[in-house]
């Protein structure tokens, strides 16, 4: 950021000049770096992804000027054929931070406060401080295990919302508990955000016609392989979908792009590889926990692409660093409670052994 | 949208419960139809687009799964490098309208009231509502020749926006009254909307390095034949610039997807093709203007890639059904002032003359 005076600060809206922005994970712009720290898929997307847009290019004279359907209907459609849910039932957006951005200002704006665990994705503070409900939020801790308390979930609140596998943990919380905190509270929306369900978890979805007060969340970005395109969509009943139609109309009508909805409709379309792919990153996570353990790693029981680990008698920061000086870079968040973890997004087996390799026979040799 | 009950309603935050979201124009899903209604280029984007696209599908497998630069620094340098300004002057985003949707946010929150006139792009009113200064806004109505009264922009503000040329009235406003406007708001940001400047109106670009309050807004939809891939862009002084990065930071961080990066890069470094298409569209539409006025329909000076016109003895309304029961689709406004109106976007020669014909040879027959 520029140096900017006060008096050039008069120019911004008071509210801005507060506002904290998120932090996303860093995309070095390096070769040969081993990048384990934004929890993308090691694996390219369907290669009917690529078909897909090679045939938009190849008419693309025709379509490339014209604006995209704004409602993206074809997508909401593989969508729901995919999720097994009406179409009426899905909302798109531009990755899901655009709908959970959605999120907040359609269902948490309220005067109770929205509630969400202290350790959780960081951008839900931010999202809470962009609508002007920061001081209208309350944050309630994990256990010791890093685990939701979901007796918390049942005080007066304006919205809930529970990354779930939670991030950075990678701990899931079972539909049962889900249902629970539903059920507590018949009054107010609850928002499942399942960026990672798709490599381990159990999927609320199974539970959006039965609750009128769920929204879940999820993205093409990891299990889908698509990171680079930015398709997120939300699953709930009708009277909630519409709220998430009105705001996303009253700030920007055409957020999915022509390329962007050709390729995640293919995506939706190839169940099969979609499966083996996730498959195939399961068990690299579960030999990579195995490596690390044997290295003297605590590892939080993880459901998502990525693990939660600490190495005990040595200092996170100091070994994401040493990583880093070795062209692996990981997650690392200098935060109350999880300065000493670190995250690491799960690779190939063959990047997972670089990894491993690096640890045990330099860094912890 | 589905039938929602009072009771339902509960969930949704009270603001939301009182948008009134933005209606784009039709995107019909029919064949052979001539769409004159958005303002879309008749042309389709330069090859280097295609070509652009094409070279990130052969990498794709490395790509496609990576999220992509969150600044996206190769577009910026390119816009920098077409629009002759420091690369520190650009902000991009997911479509012009989400780059107001920031500028509403990061400057137009104030406690004095924001400026614009009453008829202007309709979406300026949804922001106002969606920030919550619907009531802190000024409308100021344009003279009975569908001017703006530059005067009228000299009162106590908390930010002004003008499109030029502005829409639907295609009227454009020399840069000497949008210095006038800048010189008379030292403390607020004067944002002038050049959705359609390329087409024949001088850009306020050029006054970015001699006014701190001076954000320009453009889009690659129109004068580029990117609708179908959602890039706008700002220019502005950095200490502005910082302001849009922190709205955007604080609500999705990665708006801009690897398709859309390489296509606009290719779109602004060919320059060649985009002055060629712009010439033929320009010539299309003084030849159209022409015949329209034979026909004798008043015609608005237009600036534009398209014409705002009325036909006396004839309601606007009725007349665009009747064009559109012929497969022709232009915009109508039923809105005070302008419902004698038709918004026509410029086609081809071809498609504007199967309009003219339409009108000469059956409607007004």
């Amino acid at each position: 950021m520029p140096n900017i005076t006060s008096e050039q600060m008069r120019f911004w809206s008071p509210d801005v000049r507060e506002l904290e922005p998120y932090t996303p994970g860093e995309q070095p712009k390096i070769q040969n770096i081993l990048k384990l720290n934004t929890n993308e898929n090691p694996y390219p997307p369907s290669p009917k992804v690529v078909e897909a847009v090679q045939k938009v290019l190849v008419n693309s004279a025709d379509v490339l000027r014209l604006y995209p359907d704004p409602d993206a209907s074809e997508l909401k459609q593989a969508i729901a054929k995919q999720q097994q849910v009406p179409v009426e039932q899905v909302f798109v957006g531009n990755g899901s931070d655009e709908v959970l951005a959605h999120i907040f200002k359609a269902f948490f704006v309220q005067e109770l406060p929205v509630l969400y665990p202290d350790i959780t994705y960081s951008f839900y503070p931010v999202y809470s401080q962009f609508f002007g409900i920061a001081a209208n939020t309350k944050i309630l801790p994990l256990n010791d295990d890093f685990e939701i308390v979901v007796d918390d979930y049942k005080q007066p609140n304006g919205g809930i919302i529970i990354t779930n596998p939670n991030a950075p943990t990678s701990i899931a919380l079972g539909l049962s508990a889900i249902e629970e905190v539903l059920q507590a509270n018949p009054n107010s929306v609850v928002v499942i955000d399942e960026a990672y369900v798709d490599f381990g978890a159990e999927s609320a979805v199974a539970l959006v016609a039965k609750y009128e007060n769920l929204v879940v969340c999820q993205t093409t970005s990891k299990s889908r392989s698509l990171a680079g395109l930015r398709v997120g969509f939300a699953i709930a009943q009708p009277h909630l979908i519409a709220a998430l139609e009105a705001v996303k109309n009253s700030f920007n009508s055409y957020p999915m792009d022509r390329f962007a909805i050709a390729a995640a409709v293919a995506s939706f379309e190839d169940q099969a590889y979609f499966e083996a792919q996730n498959a195939k990153v399961i068990a690299s996570r579960e030999k990579l926990v195995g490596q690390l353990s044997e290295l003297g790693f605590k590892v939080l029981p993880s459901a998502a692409n990525f693990i939660f680990a600490s190495l005990p008698n040595k200092d996170a920061g100091e070994l994401a660093a040493e990583l880093r000086e070795r062209g692996i870079i990981v997650r690392y968040f200098n935060k109350p409670r999880i300065n000493q973890f670190l995250r690491i997004t799960i690779g190939t087996d063959e990047q997972n052994q670089r990894l491993v390799d690096t640890l045990k026979n330099d860094i912890l040799a």
